[in-house]
């Protein structure tokens, strides 16, 4: 309904797609984006595994943000969801809402962000479309990868008696986005963590068969936990004193019981949270070496309903939030 | 980053889908909304079909536009993608950005226009998103579609000799958006061809195997035909007489070459324009038939670039543009 003066520093819609975003079509599934469509062929014996996330400037990102940064931000939380599942990436397709303060340049380092990680990760653009906005900018990717049938780790299946592990550290991204909102900026460490979260794709892949149940970290620790604990009908204990911090985090909260609790409720983590039988305990951490990815064990499945937060003496610590909520 | 003070007159993230959403997750592949993903089968011997379109509120759809319809014209400008390719749809994922103006009531108004709509075409919720944004409402959509194995119709494939068909009629959504705009408001039948368009699934089906090339009109049917002209490197000739116009936008653009010119480029039809072999023209007569969709022949397919558009004496009628661009 808008039409937008047009200036050098903008390329028209076609032009986006033939410079930009064409070079990141590299599956032929994608059809080169001369179609309206991309045409997928699914490997023999798999399913697809299909999760959508979109990040909004302002909400997920600062508009000062480097623009590779938001990129990487717009597809790792996607992946993160296949990781957490065991799926193999294959492609993706993004719907990008931009405001006229979006420059050709601004997307071009936006799209060397896209292309680094579809390196990464090995996968490729399928289909987009490409809007412009009065609002802020929105990226929504939707993420696409396959599991050999009926092996993919779901969110329901923990069981009494297993055990619960987590990737990497929680509460950076909390930490930097607290340090962040102040204008304070927060260190490197902490501001890379909050910006480009890592997915644990070959940690989930590595141990797809052995996690009874899985789910990625972006509510926060404990709600996450709570949806596996929700679908798999069991109570879920997590011992405070082994949630991974990182020394940054633990630094700036203070370290004890209060720096545990922010970092469990904080969200957009990005890790995997996932539980095993006793037995498979062992071959998880070996799946984990092999993934070069750092696992904890923090906590036990049990009868019951809910997940609770437990001090060194075995008592309950109250939270008054289990994560982030939007709403 | 923001947290919005929450009333009665809104659900939390939690609430929204086991309230709302759950109950469009048909399918077995959505998991009942209970997982980060979907885990889709694909039917024996075919391809899946993807496209990816958003709207946004202020350019695709005015804020009082009925919440019902925004959610069809969301919906249904990606089903005519899977329509043009004579795809089935399967389901869909969304990621919707909410401002806090959006009341449950909203919301709920507009889950009704999703539900009418996965019955009419036979899918369902696969999964989705829900952020908070300082800025206008916006939804972005991936569907998902089967066709047999090497039987989707592409948009690559009109050979010199082929007639050029068109479904519906042309124009109607840009007619409704010029005089919505002005807020004088447009009769019925033209804002609801604006507001719900109807995407031709069932003729893109039954013309699979018929259609040479085939695009969903979306840019304006000049544009989109010279995107059909370009990936199969030829030239299309359209005769203005013939296309198809419906009564009221004649009337209001005063019938006509000029009427035509203003139709041909107007864009968000949302029709399907293709090609045939001469010899499939009476085939893909019966099939328009079958699809209870009414088809008019066009023009023709010739040697050569690009597309034009003749009068009645063979002559290039000259057009400022081929279409409707957002940049």
């Amino acid at each position: 309904m808008q039409r937008k003066a047009r200036s050098k520093a903008h390329l028209g819609e076609f032009e986006l797609i033939a410079q930009l975003f064409a070079p990141l079509a590299t599956s032929k599934a994608a059809l080169g984006l001369c179609d309206d469509v991309a045409l997928l062929r699914v490997p023999n014996g798999h399913e697809l595994v299909l999760t959508t996330d979109a990040i909004v400037e302002g909400v997920h990102f600062f508009s000062n943000d480097p623009p590779k940064s938001v990129a990487q931000k717009a597809l790792r939380v996607n992946l993160s969801d296949l990781a957490a599942k065991g799926a193999n990436p294959i492609g993706y397709l993004m719907a990008l809402a931009l405001p006229a303060q979006a420059t050709t340049r601004w997307l071009k380092a936006f799209c060397t962000g896209l292309q680094a990680d579809q390196k990464r990760y090995g996968l490729s653009l399928l289909g987009g479309d490409t809007t412009r906005t009065d609002g802020p900018l929105a990226i929504a990717i939707t993420a696409i990868g396959s599991a050999p049938r009926g092996k993919m780790t779901r969110r329901e299946g923990a069981k009494p008696g297993d055990v619960v592990f987590v990737s990497g550290t929680i509460g950076d991204a909390g930490c930097a986005l607290e340090l962040l909102k102040t204008r304070r900026g927060a260190q490197r460490f902490l501001t890379e963590r909050f910006r480009v979260p890592e997915p644990r794709v070959r940690l989930g892949r590595e141990s797809r068969g052995l996690a009874s149940s899985s789910i990625d970290v972006s509510d926060g620790l404990l709600a996450d936990l709570g949806h596996i604990a929700e679908v798999s009908r069991v109570r879920i204990a997590v011992r405070a004193g082994q949630v991974p911090l990182s020394a940054a985090s633990r630094a700036l909260w203070r370290g004890g019981e209060r720096a545990v609790v922010r970092a469990a409720t904080a969200g957009d983590d990005y890790e995997i949270a996932f539980t095993c039988r006793p037995a498979d305990a062992l071959n998880v951490k070996r799946a984990a070496l092999r993934a070069k990815t750092h696992v904890t064990e923090i906590g036990t499945v049990e009868r019951g309903r809910g997940v609770v937060l437990l001090d060194s003496k075995g008592n309950e610590i109250k939270t008054a939030r289990r994560g982030y909520t939007h709403f």
